[in-house]
């Protein structure tokens, strides 16, 4: 039998795997920070309650099949499930309801370098009875700002724009019914000429003169402020507009008032995040230098996260970092710091067998005085517990021999620095800590 | 559509979930503290990968389906993918290999109380090219205690037995071609009577002096040194029982020098793990007042952990924690302390939305002190607001009103003992950090 991992499924060294769980624990730390709870729901449902919303591509995708006579898939996003765990539970939670889950779902895409079919997802979601703050939408930016800034990550935009702005313009244009079409147009605007824009827009029978109107408003540029001035001053009457235009404004002020950096937050009229679900704030992040990995965490605004299951109405805000795929992309960019220290903080090790009883007491004192220890067992040369020493990089070595064992001391390298001292328990344990 | 869960896959409501989170971060943490290494390997493989070594109950269990082309199937257990995955990058890894995995694992059982199908296993294994000290086996009893500890369990008791007491045990007796249908037997020894026992022997065809024997092996009780003294004055002629009393020594011996209260470990000659593939040291754990749970975390020692994959030979010592049916007995017994403190430590309410600004200036401000702050953002009646805090059991709530904004001050309550302060902004990051 020959040992194989499946196509398009990530499984990563020791050393890349540390920076994985680091990157993980400071999302959900930073998640935690802002006062979303955990919350972990099975990978395999029924089918028909994962399906109840989908469609099309994402159907062709799924991991689906029948076990005894109940159909199961498993889970291809995190929303989904939520809808699912909402509609189920919504009487013994607390609203506003702010979860967490970092989870891997699963998607049988043609597999191709920077895909993957299992891939971990790490999401917030707000959630509220009825209504939900607007101020909810800047806290979600906060949350990502906070979170990439503590991974070091290179200098990234958040692009933020709100989609009652485009289709209330529309409205406004009397062209509603056009939408669907619009926004898919509005969706390719940075990949295409001007021309090639206008002339699709004219292929959908819209009148020339809107379609001028229709490029300048997604052509506004600026800083926020310029783009908000411009905003009003668009000759358009429509409520869903000026709705739209509010909200964007309260978002833009609360997100300054969070303490996010105006420069990391930049609106974008050309941001609609497709034919989604979303309809208020959407959301997109970009590094600067690195277009290519294209949107790395994106989200936004919706009315009704269970209307497939219930009547009632649960309006949420969310958005999703899609680790796995970030992971990848910034190990292959050399943008990982993989060879930082493991969490193993102390090796010890011993010039002889006959002083194992002492280095692994020395062990056992350590862990528990929360050091993170560990003691080469391996029966082998000196040589070759300094060659394993160096190649797991421990931060420091301890190491016992004849002298030590007589006196009742302990030798400590500091192996960045190659200094090293002959010290007595308690002050190798404050060197240490 | 109807919102449903499958039968057998465990969904916790926030409260819960938080207490599950705790504890996989304690075992998490503690792996780390004694050198384990995370790792995370993919849900599904190849079919014939996963189940290259099973056979009988497991496959029936497995949840194995197509997609395309492809025999896939999710896996049942953490070992064989680690088989599995030591195949693939032993060249890649420094030995002794400790590696800790934290996840989910799959198995298609008739639901029933207790039995999940879709369950957490915390596994840590130690492997080392051809030969791994036996120290190791001690080693593992004492992250299993100190985590146990740690999680303020109910009393426990580790038992260990070594199998080669009882396979040289009965070759010394020449009756190891009987080992299968002994080992099988032994099992069950404390569910029947004495006189079965020694009747099913019979049945066998083993004689009766023999049976005798055996018997006695089998009942040698006592505290751990007395059961040493025991095994060491039994007669038994056999190379292979004295490695396992030799090799059974110096786990107990090392279990001390790691500073395990003895009374928490337990000889116990009849745990012999089934007919699994351990071949030295075998664990089982129980709580001493409740042993229907079994046996909530079990592992050994064996010889040659990727034989179905290759040549090469990699002995190793592992054990596993099924924590979501541990986590499920607690519950059930009362045994969780589920109604502790959420993450969550300050909660901000204003009495009137004009002092929305300053309140979310302060969630800010809190957070980038790593405090974990929230900030009720519903517009509802000032009680509605005192009525969710309640709720969400928050330990600090900070009240902003028209004097606090004017003199830039906040109100501080201690909502275990109601004390109420009126505190500038670093004092009161003082109190509650």
């Amino acid at each position: 039998m020959t040992a194989r991992t499946l196509q398009g499924f990530m499984e990563l060294l020791p050393e890349e795997q540390i920076v994985m769980e680091r990157m993980k624990s400071v999302i959900a730390h930073t998640y935690e920070l802002f006062g979303f709870a955990p919350l972990d729901t099975p990978v395999l449902e029924l089918a028909d309650v994962l399906l109840s919303k989908s469609g099309g591509d994402t159907e062709k995708q799924i991991y689906e099949f029948k076990k005894g006579d109940t159909n199961l898939a498993m889970r291809f996003d995190l929303t989904v499930p939520l809808a699912k765990y909402v509609a189920l539970y919504h009487n013994n939670l607390t609203f506003p309801f702010k979860r967490y889950q970092i989870g891997k779902v699963y998607r049988g895409e043609r597999p191709q370098k920077g895909r993957f079919r299992e891939f971990y997802q790490c999401d917030i979601d707000i959630i509220d009875r009825d209504e939900l703050n607007i101020v909810y939408d800047a806290e979600v930016l906060a949350v990502i700002y906070t979170i990439f800034n503590k991974l070091n990550l290179p200098a990234f935009k958040i692009y933020i724009n709100n989609r009652k702005l485009l289709s209330g313009f529309l409205e406004g244009l009397n062209i509603a019914d056009k939408t669907v079409d619009v926004l898919r147009l509005v969706d390719k605007i940075k990949k295409i000429p001007e021309e090639a824009f206008l002339a699709e827009l004219n292929d959908m029978g819209l009148p020339e003169e809107k379609n001028k109107k229709l490029l300048d408003f997604i052509k506004i540029k600026g800083i926020n402020n310029e783009i908000i001035a411009k905003l009003e001053n668009f000759e358009v009457e429509n409520d869903n507009y000026k709705t739209g235009l509010d909200e964007l404004k309260v978002v833009i002020n609360q997100a300054t008032n969070l303490g996010i950096n105006p420069t990391n937050i930049q609106i974008d009229l050309s941001i609609t995040r497709g034919l989604d679900y979303y309809t208020g704030t959407v959301y997109e992040t970009f590094f600067d230098e690195y277009p290519q990995f294209g949107s790395v965490c994106s989200g936004g605004r919706y009315d009704n996260l269970s209307s497939v299951f219930m009547d009632k109405k649960f309006p949420g805000v969310g958005i999703s970092i899609g680790l796995t795929r970030l992971f990848d992309q910034l190990r292959d960019n050399g943008l990982l710091n993989i060879s930082g220290p493991t969490p193993n903080k102390v090796l010890v090790i011993t010039q002889s067998p006959d002083f194992a009883d002492k280095a692994i007491q020395l062990a056992g004192e350590l862990r528990r005085k929360d050091v993170c220890a560990d003691v080469m067992l391996r029966q082998c040369k000196f040589k070759k517990k300094m060659e394993y020493a160096n190649k797991i990089k421990i931060p420091y070595l301890v190491i016992i021999g004849e002298e030590e064992a007589n006196n009742n001391t302990f030798t400590l390298k500091n192996m960045q620095t190659g200094e090293q001292q002959t010290l007595a328990l308690a002050e190798l344990i404050n060197v240490v800590k």
